[in-house]
């Protein structure tokens, strides 16, 4: 009586077609429990990820402090914690329905206070250009936010499936995500001897082979870029503005590591701000939509996942569907809001604020002596990194290695990832998860660990490469 | 040289198919506006959605101070908090990448110690019918967790496109949900004379009716019924099951207010439990999901969004995919872990968490109050409800009111929402949000008002039908 097969499987081909992800996370658990047995390291250490607080680096107090407040109001009463931080605790709290931060968001989108401090922080980060607290939708971190715009613009199959544009290398969360979704990765390549820029050139080629199977209707921009630590000057968006708003595409820019440019003499500047600075005909009409987090630079903050996107010139109709996704959690909401508002001289946790300025310090000192180590290493180079916790560097594989990889049926990259990893128990990404597809092999590693640590990484990274 | 118009609104035609919701919520925020002007009420009273924080239920305590220590490990040291509630806290932390719940969730799909957690608690739950920790993937709310699902489902286009045989009435939020991720909804009539009971007969027609327009291949349950409150017992879940088998389909279950059952000799019985005892060829082959919620019954964390789903004969290709979404946020799943591991007689936070039963008590005698209270109204009748925060009573209204609907163009459920709104404050929900279109007319409203906030809400509500 009972179906005699499962049905998912039938449901829907796509699934089946989804690139999985290297998996080298599964491989490390692995070797974590043959230490003290097989392996002669003390513990595996992943670098191949850009979660802060698991390398170490501590949380910001007064941050914590609050939301702590929050969860358990009895601690308004608690006189060992600063009295900026119960007064902060008490406002935002106001801020919920009942008081409490167990009821909905009084919004789908947002808590109305948290939009609106949202937009105040962009209008002075874009030096006056205005941001609109209506056009503030919270997400639940850049990747789910990003997943429900994609969701959106999925449409069509074969040739007329919807195709974004998408930088080589890009995130690596990102060719996955595509895929799930039912997008078409249309993969524009960014130049290696350049820093890693983007090319315009390279992007009218990328449309053209794009349109050949798919229709492309969106670019995605990670600026900085992830894992290039690239940072783009006002030249190349305005370019990148000017070819999207030729061809009809709506520009996904995500601009999470804002927060981090440590290159010198160089600054973020904000998409939104060029295209508003562009007069008009694109000021008023070009969609754009630009992603943000609480997880990246001195918050760190991965485990909540909390961020927002700000959405430009965007059809009504899809705005109001981005009204009808399920509610956005509150907590990391309010996180997001004290990230933004920080305490000020005048307030008691001020001084003790300051710390994030020796994480900043310590994090921009990090890439460099990373990247000066890197470049010295036979058989390695690195482009200067500007952004971000991420570096890319090129790794030069000995002939033999490529061919055992062949042999094998793994890429290259992920073979040395695997070695490194089984024998000093170092965890970097294979340079193949972001995309990447030239002759050339990557690895992806972040220079987060403080101090001591990284010295420890580098040492064993060093013997490793000449080993291998 | 701009593109002369903006691009999402071709990309995707479903975007301009969405039902939108009725958003009584935005009338209520104008009203509200009102307040001391034009009106003679001192608050809108919200009753449309089931959130108990901002009816006023309080958090459970120990739950939040775990977590308020967890987000701030400085209180480790607060003598202040119950030992138990330290302890815990520390236990929590163990189980986080570097110690924070400011990483990365170990695994996507969640904190292996809180899977593990969980599917004990079902394996209890269900009498001892074993559950396996990864088959537990923790969801951003069951609302997310289900649309991941659907998204996975989402295929064709017209006649192939995937179709959910959905219940009418339904949770509200579902028809916009399935309209979103681009499936199709096939109604089955739920039996008002029944108590809202599933129909064996009206099953197979609802699925004939469907397969002219579209391929069904799941059907989603709520049980205990969202918002009926109709709880199944055994053999109804035995049918549904064999029916679902002999044509495929998938079975949903969302058993969110399996925790807030009250109805006199009723109990909450889980379809995996009715599956694995009806013999091998079903145990082992019917794929079930199971949403579980940390928004219902005494917790009421809505704020918080979290909750997990049990994929029980899940496709390997299928379960991979949701490995590739978004890691899970952190503090839900250690809020999930709590709630189902409550203190122990010997823990000293035991004493306190007791509040509980004041609370469930508080509920059910809500219940039953609200249900005698709404029999007696002239021109209302409600079923009896067994389980969950709503009631959903059927009301008659005047024939001019339904004129006049029709002149406004709107349904006359919505507009007698809007007038019992206007008038008395209260914010009902339209029953046809629930996706019910019989000639009757019903509203939806939660009872959880705790003490005299109830009175106050059904005078008021009273004055409204006799007046309406």
């Amino acid at each position: 009586e009972a179906g005699e097969m499962s049905t998912v499987q039938e449901v829907n081909s796509r699934v089946r077609g989804i690139r999985a992800p290297v998996n080298l996370q599964g491989l490390a658990a692995c070797i974590s429990e043959q230490i003290g047995v097989k392996k002669p390291f003390k513990s595996v250490i992943d670098v191949s990820s850009g979660d802060p607080h698991k390398a170490g680096m501590p949380p910001i107090s007064f941050i914590r402090q609050v939301m702590a407040v929050c969860l358990y109001p009895e601690l308004l009463k608690e006189k060992s914690l600063p009295l900026d931080v119960r007064q902060r605790a008490q406002k935002l709290l106001d801020m919920c329905s009942g008081g409490s931060v167990g009821s909905y968001s009084t919004t789908s989108i947002g808590l109305p206070e948290v939009q609106k401090s949202i937009s105040e922080f962009i209008t002075r980060r874009d030096g006056g250009v205005l941001s609109h607290p209506e056009d503030i939708i919270l997400t639940i971190g850049s990747q789910k936010g990003l997943s429900v715009f994609l969701n959106l613009l999925t449409s069509g199959e074969g040739k007329t499936q919807t195709g974004v544009l998408t930088p080589m290398p890009c995130p690596h969360t990102l060719p996955m995500l595509l895929d799930m979704t039912g997008l078409a990765l249309v993969p524009y390549r960014l130049f290696e001897e350049q820093g890693w820029a983007v090319n315009l050139d390279e992007l009218h080629r990328a449309l053209e082979a794009g349109r050949v199977h798919c229709e492309p209707k969106a670019i995605y921009i990670s600026n900085p870029g992830n894992p290039t630590g690239y940072v783009q000057d006002r030249e190349t968006i305005e370019k990148v503005i000017r070819f999207a708003a030729t061809n009809c595409l709506i520009i996904l820019a995500e601009e999470v590591h804002q927060g981090s440019v440590y290159g010198q003499d160089k600054e973020f500047i904000s998409y939104k701000k060029v295209l508003s600075e562009m007069g008009k005909t694109y000021a008023e009409t070009m969609e754009l939509v630009s992603f943000h987090s609480i997880s990246t630079a001195y918050i760190g903050e991965c485990g909540l996942r909390g961020g927002y996107m700000e959405v430009v010139n965007i059809d009504p109709a899809v705005k109001k569907c981005l009204n009808f996704t399920p509610s956005a959690p509150v907590l990391p909401q309010l996180a997001l809001e004290l990230s933004l508002n920080p305490p000020r001289p005048e307030d008691s946790s001020y001084n003790s604020y300051t710390q994030i300025h020796h994480i900043e310090d310590t994090l921009s000192q990090n890439a460099k002596r990373a990247l000066e180590f890197l470049n010295r290493v036979e058989g390695m180079s690195c482009q200067p990194s500007m952004a971000g916790p991420f570096l890319y560097p090129r790794v030069h594989l000995p002939p033999h290695m490529v061919e055992e990889a062949k042999r094998l049926g793994v890429k290259a990259d992920v073979l040395y990832c695997q070695r490194l990893l089984e024998e000093e128990g170092i965890c970097v990404g294979a340079g193949c998860e972001n995309g990447q597809e030239d002759k050339n092999y990557h690895i992806r590693h972040r220079y987060l660990l403080i101090d001591n640590k990284i010295n420890q990484f580098h040492r064993s990274f060093c013997e490793a490469m000449l080993t291998g």
